[in-house]
């Protein structure tokens, strides 16, 4: 493959112009065209490249250079740039379904660009548009075709001033009146105002609102979606009966308006119930298709994993960006050296390599990570759309909700340091704003919180080990799933009596070895999780209180543990497979261990303590 | 005290008004308003008041409400209340001197309210001004007298665009010219632009500018600052051959004009050198007032040391605004329950107490630090002034300059990180602008970088303890320091052999037992990177490759154990002095064990590999 790619007039690869970094490049021990090649494939480089080629040489996308936006300017721009997306139409429904990786790609590379652009314009098409098309019938098929030529422009509105995390306790009600057959949309109090939603604040028409759903009687069904006109699409003036406006500056992301609402009586039609999950009769009489409970969650986890698998992506995308800022600065960046008079790039410090290569590292192993996991995403999704009721696939709703959420702390706070790190690597230029590394930053951050903070999520995925491991104790069922992340672990009491397979230093360069010890790690971690769960009940708490004080150094360290491990299989099958060029398997297989060791490096501590503890045999049996 | 205190309509104690944070308030073992006097004293806690309540009742001062400032207005009403504080005289020099402390408590008020206004202001009086009063003479205390009348507006022009941490490769020249009696100061090329510097960008008319001497046949006598003015103060156009400009946004402080300049062969008068480390004779001999190199450091490095401690107290100010915004948000924020009805506040969970607490001690204990080193360097400062040139002066300038290079990297990450937490810790609520976060986050970054990059100021203090032990072992000199912080060392192979303390949970609330602790760490560090230097000269790297080798794990680790069993040792004595009133007792206790425990518990896996390799007698001898 090289031959035909070296000197090729192909525009996919022109060659880099002779710089500074020349020196660095020469000295590759690979190709990095076919490194791009094995990693993207063609049709997505093209793909991507055609997105980049059309914002580069359209003047609504150049960065007002030295301009210091005020927050208005921003927003307007923003939209404007947003229509101009819909107008270039980079990505059709076919396409989307042909080639569902695109939708990712597409993400990524506006979000390359600017993520107050991306977060604009797919909160309006997919968490909008998906949610009417997922949680909806035929009747709201309308609204879809309005979100495409954007008649409308939407937004989702679950969060509110009091709650995020808790949606059990959003307080937002939906009084069905039998007499006009309309739902009353109510705020009862400021706590109760819709917050943070995106797109509400300037330009949002129409909103999908969750509220508590009362039938006549007073029976609560519990939450479920609503679309509410907000905005008359002429005018932007708020219809009647609603309080909207903009929220205001932010750390990041100041090109969306992100905006909050309250409902004062605010009477919609029946139909405006997005009815997929529960519906209500014009009589007033409620019906939901679901009869088993895990059946229900299962196939309402997909629309949450979409949120959190993005992030995943968004978060990537950011450390890729601050990475390559780092390292292409390091590189030119000369400071002291061996005599007063050769100055050597700070790249060649030991230090230097050690505070950034782990997240180049990080970068390839998540970026792999994001991209499959948007697949099982797909794959779960196509299932449900095409009415595949079977247990397979509830247990993939659940297995990809696990995965999801811990997949979005790992991926948003590994970009949160790596962004860190890289700006400080940098010295004073890194906090130069044109410099970039504090927007990403900046505009990285709510990825630890939206969609479901960091910490509260990873408690999703200790829940769903724990879950595993408790329906295997009670009922025998076997430890595996759709994807197979968990099946090591019904050999976990044999794997806990391995010992460590690396015995020289140039053995642990092959992340078989690290994966190996990680395991060792989860089974530990879920083992000690279990035992301290148990222990907390028997010593009185109830399950609230149980669940809560497992957290630190128990089911959180689990969560991530589980996370990296997962992280680090399919890095290491996808950098071990046979298709790998030969050229590239010296250097992905060098990535790969690199991840694998750095990860595996911050348990170092509970690595020595588990074997201390395992040294003592018997101190506790399986079952207790 | 107490009771003269509760209910006292002292203006110092305004009771709190009665809000959501009352429960949690009302709970507290011991009186907010002890625990201030004791910690401040009556006279700061007075002092501090006097500054706040000017500033409150001072329109300038408002915050515009919502209103977002562009770059220009920023910096304009930045320099106009920098004009205020002097119109205010807080701080007269008589107070300076009496009451030394008294230039912290300004600052952190300052920069309570705005690092901006505190970076504009201190950088003009303490850094401009404090150059020419410590590397100047007599002639130049005309400059001194501007500066408080403000008839001149000052900066301190080092870092250049391609050398910061390297200050011997700064490369503005400036030769003397005998025929004219003057210096010629030159720029060669971009990369020698001097950068970076603050008040450079608009208002400053003179800059303490560093720059390579030269005398008549070229011979080059290194670094030395001369008074330069760069701008007319009428008009703030640049004066002949200057070309000086504004760097425009940064990540934060953007109150704050950085600048750049260039010089053309911009000629200044022969007394512009400030001349007491080495002067040039009319004709054009230089002359220096040093002749031990040793001492001719020590006495230097006091200025450098000015600014690290200045910042080490920066960074522990956002530290406690951060820890306060958060904490009382998770006091009256409320997510879940043990029931559906019930929620309780986030701070109730273990894991919101595991994420916030630590950083509550930590700025208590660094506070104590802060105050302490700014004292000793007080001292270092007045010898140095009072002439004395005695071998412990000398030793004094080694040993706050070896505390405050490694000091500023822990205080700086501590807020770095434990303002990221906040932030995560507040959720969305933590991503809006008005709730200072972000604000503190941005304004904080700096201070890992200016001054020293932090990981490079860490092989100041590293090669400090390090130098100290060749010492010791080169001619016997015993391990002692004027501060006395290193003197345990003195005991290090006994302290080696010793283990563990604390045989009980209960044990280990006592910050006596990780103190004994961090001194086993501290030496074993010591140890391993002496004997690792010392392999790496052996195996054939030269003195910079082996110092540059042993930074990772070793050096690094070093400096941050010692740093932190500094602030440990010291924290530890405050709060168990004879003087602290017993009702006080019991949470000072606490604070400092929480500090020492969670920072020790970061070098969890360093403690159990040296458990390891100390439990092979004679693997190495002690000299080898």
């Amino acid at each position: 493959m090289v031959p035909t790619l070296e000197g090729s007039p192909d525009p996919l690869f022109p060659d880099f112009p002779r710089g500074p970094l020349h020196a660095y490049r020469a000295r590759a021990s690979f190709s990095w065209k076919e490194l791009s090649l094995f990693l993207e494939g063609e049709d997505m480089l093209r793909y991507k490249k055609s997105i980049f080629s059309a914002l580069e040489s359209d003047p609504l996308f150049a960065r007002p250079h030295g301009a210091h936006l005020s927050l208005e300017k921003y927003r307007e721009l923003n939209f404007l740039r947003c229509r101009r997306i819909f107008e270039y139409d980079f990505l059709s429904a076919e396409d989307m379904f042909r080639s569902p990786l695109k939708v990712l790609m597409f993400s990524n590379c506006l979000g390359m660009y600017d993520w107050s652009l991306a977060t604009k314009y797919f909160l309006h098409t997919m968490v909008f548009g998906s949610a009417i098309y997922n949680s909806g019938s035929e009747r709201h098929f309308e609204y879809i075709q309005k979100v495409f030529s954007m008649e409308i422009f939407g937004c989702f509105a679950l969060t509110e001033v009091s709650h995020g995390s808790n949606t059990k306790a959003i307080r937002t009600t939906a009084h069905y009146d039998p007499a006009t057959e309309e739902f009353i949309i109510h705020s009862p109090d400021f706590e109760a105002a819709k917050f943070w939603v995106g797109n509400m604040g300037k330009t949002a028409t129409h909103a999908v609102v969750f509220a508590q759903l009362y039938v006549p009687g007073g029976q609560c069904h519990g939450l479920h979606p609503f679309v509410v006109q907000i905005r008359d699409p002429k005018t932007l003036l708020p219809m009647p009966g609603v309080m909207v406006g903009d929220m205001g500056k932010k750390l990041g992301q100041n090109g969306l308006d992100n905006g909050f609402a309250m409902f004062h009586q605010v009477r919609i039609p029946r139909q405006n119930l997005l009815n997929r999950n529960g519906d209500v009769t014009p009589d007033g009489t409620y019906l939901s298709p679901f009869k088993d409970v895990r059946e229900r969650l299962g196939a309402s986890l997909g629309s949450l994993s979409l949120g959190r698998v993005s992030i995943i992506g968004m978060s990537i995308v950011n450390l890729q960006l601050a990475v390559s800022i780092a390292l292409r600065f390091s590189a030119t960046r000369r400071q002291f050296g061996p005599t007063q008079e050769e100055e050597i790039p700070v790249l060649e410090y030991q230090l230097q390599q050690w505070r950034l290569l782990p997240y180049l590292a990080a970068a390839y192993a998540l970026y792999h990570f994001s991209k499959s996991l948007f697949l099982d995403l797909v794959e779960q999704q196509q299932g449900l759309l095409g009415g595949d009721r079977s247990a397979r696939q509830a247990e993939l709703g659940h297995e990809i909700h696990a995965l999801a959420s811990a997949g979005k702390p790992l991926a948003s706070w590994t970009a949160q340091q790596g962004i860190q790190e890289c700006r400080e690597a940098c010295g004073g230029h890194g906090y130069l704003a044109m410099n970039r590394l504090g927007v990403l930053r900046d505009d990285n951050d709510p990825n630890c919180t939206y969609e479901g903070d960091n910490n509260v999520l990873l408690l999703q995925t200790s829940n769903y080990l724990l879950g595993l491991l408790a329906r295997r104790f009670q009922g025998g069922a076997r430890l595996q799933s759709p994807l197979r992340t968990v099946d090591f672990l019904e050999a976990y009491p044999d794997i806990l009596g391995q010992r460590f397979t690396g015995s020289s230093f140039a053995d642990c360069l092959d992340s078989a070895v690290p994966l190996a010890a990680y395991k060792w790690l989860v089974c530990y971690l879920l083992r000690e999780s279990y035992q301290k769960l148990i222990q907390e009940k028997r010593s009185g708490s109830n399950d609230f209180e149980a669940r809560n004080n497992c957290q630190v150094y128990y089911c959180r360290s689990l969560a991530l543990a589980f996370m990296e491990l997962t992280v680090v299989q399919r890095f290491h099958e996808h950098t071990h497979q046979p298709g790998v060029p030969p050229s590239l398997r010296a250097v992905l297989g060098r990535l790969s261990a690199l991840y694998a060791l750095w990860s595996l490096s911050r348990h170092t501590a509970v690595l020595y303590q588990a074997e201390r503890r395992c040294s003592c045999p018997g101190r506790r049996d399986r079952s207790s």
